[in-house]
């Protein structure tokens, strides 16, 4: 407890002075002031993140976390919960769509096993913290205990410290884990006391009767734990999962070291949103990538006051939307380092602006 | 106009057979069958317009086209006519948003004035192939002949042909011009029917009083030159300008050849849309990077019934939205050729795919 209550504490507010200063730089580069858009916004938010005027980014990582969930024993996944392990290998053979679109920008993938439910054959990427053999079934008690919650959360920490020493300068989140759309769901209700149905979609593709059946499992188990929304780690220890409880660490790690989060979809938000229950001002430090197909992802980025960067009716998780927002960051923290000023290139300012300089 | 003529007839449908083929591919991958939702779309997209199961992305540009605007003598827009050859030669300095984004995708940058109101410095990147210093005033008349409207969209195909032997898998159109985005509601405004107010918007930064001017002048353009909707030869040569009518040739130069197009904002709609009324087919292979700004943007995606891929609040046209468009094509273009099959990976399938395949 005492690694997370002082990664909380040492989490500062961004820095305001190297964001005026990336501002007003944007202003004088050779574009009308604003024309772009969010692209400007995000090399002034990273400004803040990092607290330096015209921040670089070139050691880019995802961290893909991986456990297995107690709760799948519910039938709320139409893939069996070997398909864990059976990604991770395909993650580590580089066969996975996380490993082609982190190429595509040039993010190393950092793969973890957080608990899966099996021991994996040793791999020199696989990073195995397991902190169980699975969680345990949320519809009939706490997921793990509240000191599973912190170890997990507290890995995730450990996690991304380690990548800090290797360099890094923007982070992805990413997730596998058969069944942990349901935990997902039962996050997003405890914290925002949203209705399970509103916060609950088909994951990789159950039909009408099993989303029924899945709504049903998470509203017992919200009525059989009673999780306390202003306890991050009470809502993460009774609904779970590992890799969950890792990304909140791997979040709040990385907001301590000043490094930009791009959050994936609708697991990587059920992480994000545990965070800010823990520290608010960590919600300053994450960039949502993608608006998911999971209809939950919504509620999650309306409490976290975020807008996604785009929407390609992606609903993989892995770290998929995130590696590809990470290109959309760069891009921006690109356009206010690389381009001209209006003085250095020697175009004409806009007539109002020339008048006000006169006048 | 042979060679106009030529390019529309030889433009093909998408080719089906391989569309199924990579649709079939993108179910077999390892990740529940559409949950990379649009990266997946384009991927089958692009092999049916390259008519190849597994297409590849290696050559990239994007081609960008300046001219001048003679309405720019109503006051249309907030900067001086001068900034459109003060922003090609910061262009050909690698200085402007355009170069900056264009290396981030690796695309190379194609320069081409097809009509700046003066003669710019020689430079061994510059493309020079004016069609005219400047198009008329179409306040006051027709903004070009027939006859150089021709040549302009005939230019833009010879230069997408030049691109095409130096090697292309893709392109993206981008424009330059100080006033062109009235040229460009003008053209929206005839071809789809629209009022003038409704797409037209305040260009690089117009107050009130501006933009009811900027539309007063379209009006009173269109009542004057009378241009015939289901004419691209009449729009382009009675609104203008010389490089949306380049830009236009590249659309169409490029579905010949079957190179997919990623469209930019508000300027390349108007290519986009004028390439369509000449040749309709030609949509199929137009890919809308982004929703821009300018409110006429809409209107020209509703009618070639493209939806764009972000929305980032971009409105700075030079191709910078088609540019980052450009990674999302390749992203998806990449998920199908890198991806491991569900039997290469050794994954099981989902439940149902498993029980349609026993049974």
């Amino acid at each position: 407890m005492a690694k997370l209550q002082h990664t909380i504490d040492i989490i500062q507010s961004l820095d305001e002075r190297a964001m005026a200063a990336a501002r007003a730089r944007q202003d004088n580069l050779t574009k009308p002031q604003g024309s772009l858009g969010r692209l400007e916004e995000l090399s002034i938010k990273v400004a803040g993140i990092k607290g330096v005027d015209i921040p670089r980014i070139q050691h880019k990582a995802v961290i893909t976390m991986a456990g297995d969930h107690g709760v799948a024993a519910e039938g709320v996944s139409a893939y069996p919960a070997e398909v864990t392990p059976q990604m991770v290998y395909n993650f580590l053979r580089g066969g996975a769509a996380i490993n082609v679109l982190a190429r595509h920008v040039g993010a190393r993938v950092v793969v973890v096993d957080m608990g899966i439910a099996v021991d994996l054959e040793p791999h020199p990427e696989l990073i195995v913290r397991k902190i169980g053999y699975g969680t345990k079934n949320m519809a009939k008690g706490p997921a793990m205990t509240r000191q599973e919650a912190i170890r997990a959360i507290e890995t995730g920490i450990e996690i991304v410290e380690g990548e800090v020493a290797r360099g890094l300068d923007i982070v992805a989140t990413g997730d596998m884990g058969i069944g942990n759309t349901t935990p997902s769901s039962a996050i997003v209700a405890a914290i925002t006391g949203e209705s399970v149905a509103n916060v609950t979609g088909r994951g990789t593709g159950l039909d009408d009767a099993q989303l029924k059946e899945k709504i049903a499992t998470i509203e017992r188990a919200l009525t059989l734990n009673r999780p306390d929304p202003t306890d991050g780690l009470d809502v993460l220890a009774k609904l779970g999962g590992f890799e969950i409880g890792g990304l909140a660490g791997v979040i709040l790690g990385a907001a301590a070291n000043r490094v930009p989060v791009v959050i994936d979809g609708f697991i990587s938000g059920a992480a994000a949103l545990i965070a800010t229950v823990l520290c608010p001002r960590v919600a300053d430090y994450l960039i949502a990538a993608h608006n998911s197909v999971e209809i939950g992802h919504r509620a999650m980025l309306r409490r976290m006051r975020l807008v996604p960067l785009f929407d390609l009716n992606l609903r993989l998780g892995e770290g998929t939307g995130a590696a590809l927002g990470i290109s959309m960051v760069e891009a921006g923290v690109k356009v206010l380092a690389e381009m001209a000023t209006f003085a250095e290139a020697g175009v004409s300012e806009a007539s109002d602006k020339v008048d006000s300089a006169l006048s």
